[in-house]
């Protein structure tokens, strides 16, 4: 099995790119990660999406993407996980190359949610719950965070105010990243007076959906430094599954494919918790980035929102979150998120993270599908 | 990189399971493939599925069936590429052996169609399309086969009756194939008689739309004897694509795609089309049938239909084709049709077909996404 490294990154704005199609993203963010690198050819292209069947009725996106990105008959498929399905095709991507299959590969995440009205786009989303038994009773994705944070907050005694500082942190972090979707502070005062969605959980709770692209291009580690002046290694890579409904579930409150991911990777690296500099969690609700944050061994269970009022997970505390704005404020494209994430922990480990700089050799990803039963988790190092 | 071997083979019927969910039908699929092998545990889980999204309203099928075919935890995906997408999951499952990640994978397609109405399922299939330039203009997969169909009958001088021996083929191995959708043989002459769907495609050029799961079970060759009786080697899988919109093809009657990823597989296995001894190909529409031939060297351009017309590719000709009843009879529940072909060749191949028993030890599958973007090839080997 061959190491695997990022040699290139690109990504487009986040935001609502009504004059722009999906196509158009997502190909700006792949020609992004090839200019980046020094690579000359790409082998194959995975392309991590949830809705674009759904939304705009094109699927096939491998096909699509490969033939107008100029990939001139590469492999090329569509991977998808719900929200996690952009950290799922990196995934991919990274067996391709270790397996010494493909020397050059592209992941490539994109959404385009504004194609279709915000009624249809939020229903969609909710095709990660279980439809069965959760979507087609009409709880959507909003209204099972808030089940999750309402138990939450019942069993470990807390207010819905101690969730505060996950959407200031990510806010603050937005303000200076130039691909942000919001780039404007919010207060804890302003969190605490926002209007509900789904009671507990308040428009300063969830992330947006949205529209956006990013991609990676991986290589084989030993000839990385030929593509790119600062390769990153990709320390480990980890999937892992859990019940897919939240009532089938032993504990709702213990993220346990979150758990499992980590404990994988952490494995594979041959490190723990402690020795993680920076984490790009998940928060597309800010309970399921607690919850991250404990099942990860960030904190201890029911803690999270104690430590995170600390300054332990601000910009410059002892392990920054989110630090170019996370779901919450750089937007959550959805089966975008999860390969932004990556690119933004290349980028800080890169050193060209702008005024968000953190000072970090190695940081980790984790991208959450829908309520947490699949998560995907990445460790990168320089 | 790993020598990757198949060593539990599942499917369900194939037909409209009224009764039934699309996670009954996977669950049967891939219990059926841990129950033929002898396998303990299972690390990942690849599903092949187009349209769960479109007409089941449940996206994030690699946790739905990780859970409720109770893995247990273990890593799980969607892989889409239109029609090809259970082709694609085997070739993800693949890479994730011979990378030397994973052990014990299970590919499983799945297609769930008669859960929305019939037009709703038509227009979603035509997703595989160029939506902007294509399916949003109107154009159905049947109207894009005929526009394919039309210019070879102009071409190369060949009227629309000279298809008729891939449609009869299909029909007369569907008989025996307890699995098949169609278990009628039928005539050149019914074929002659048929109603038009889309000019000149009739309803006898076209495969249902339906039902079904099939699954495999691979393992890396070297431990493989421990847990199947008779392992199937993949001793190729390969994966390219084309340009996706026909209007931008070079000629509409070369399958780029195909060409490429045949010639990979027969460059990866060390063998060259003469040593085939038989093809699973992809007859969603009889013009495919005879261009999948032609793309991957069983016949001169142009000359396809003259040779089934003189009995190449019979169960008992030189080079079987659909020996289990193809996409045609057998049935093309899309996302899961990939794997049947792999399921069917591995019955081929382990002596386990029944009366269409083929005297075979290597055979090759083909599956193909919309009108040919992608192609993903296999070939297997006793």
């Amino acid at each position: 099995m061959r190491e695997v490294s990022i040699v290139g990154i690109g990504q487009t704005d986040v935001g609502e790119h009504w004059e722009r199609s999906l196509r158009d993203l997502a190909v700006d963010a792949m020609i992004g990660a090839i200019k980046d690198s020094h690579a000359e050819r790409v082998d194959a292209l995975y392309v991590g999406n949830m809705l674009s069947g759904e939304l705009t009725a094109q699927q096939h996106l491998g096909a699509l993407l490969a033939d107008w990105g100029g990939l001139g008959g590469a492999e090329a498929c569509k991977i998808e996980a719900a929200d996690a399905s952009g950290a799922a095709a990196v995934r991919q991507g990274y067996l391709a190359v270790a397996s010494g299959v493909h020397d050059f590969i592209i992941a490539c995440g994109v959404e385009k949610t504004t194609d279709a009205d915000t009624e249809t786009s939020n229903a969609a989303w909710s095709y990660g719950t279980d439809a069965e038994y959760e979507g087609n009773q009409g709880v959507t994705m909003p209204a099972m965070a808030g089940l999750m944070m309402r138990r939450y907050m019942h069993e470990y005694g807390v207010a819905r105010e101690a969730f505060a500082p996950f959407a200031v942190i990510a806010h603050a972090n937005g303000v200076n990243n130039p691909h942000a979707m919001y780039r404007s502070p919010i207060s804890a005062e302003a969190y605490a007076r926002a209007g509900m969605v789904a009671d507990p959980i308040s428009m300063f709770d969830g992330a947006p959906l949205c529209d956006g692209a990013a991609a990676v291009l991986l290589c084989p580690s030993d000839i990385a430094s030929r593509f790119s002046e600062k390769p990153v290694r990709i320390r480990a890579s980890a999937a892992a599954t859990d019940r897919l409904a939240l009532h089938s579930r032993n504990d709702v409150l213990f993220l346990q494919a979150a758990f499992l991911s980590a404990q994988r990777a952490f494995l594979q690296a041959g490190i723990g918790p402690g020795d993680v500099q920076f984490f790009e969690l998940h928060d597309a609700f800010s309970i399921l980035a607690a919850l991250s944050l404990e099942a990860c061994g960030f904190a201890e269970r029911g803690k999270a929102t104690h430590l995170a009022k600390g300054g332990q997970f601000d910009l410059h505390g002892k392990m920054p979150i989110c630090t170019m704005g996370g779901l919450k404020a750089r937007g959550h494209p959805i089966g975008a998120s999860g390969v932004y994430q990556i690119v933004e922990a290349a980028q800080q480990l890169r050193g060209e993270a702008g005024a968000n700089q953190v000072e970090a050799h190695l940081g980790m990803t984790q991208s959450l599908g829908g309520t947490g039963a699949t998560a995907i988790t990445h460790i990168l190092e320089v």
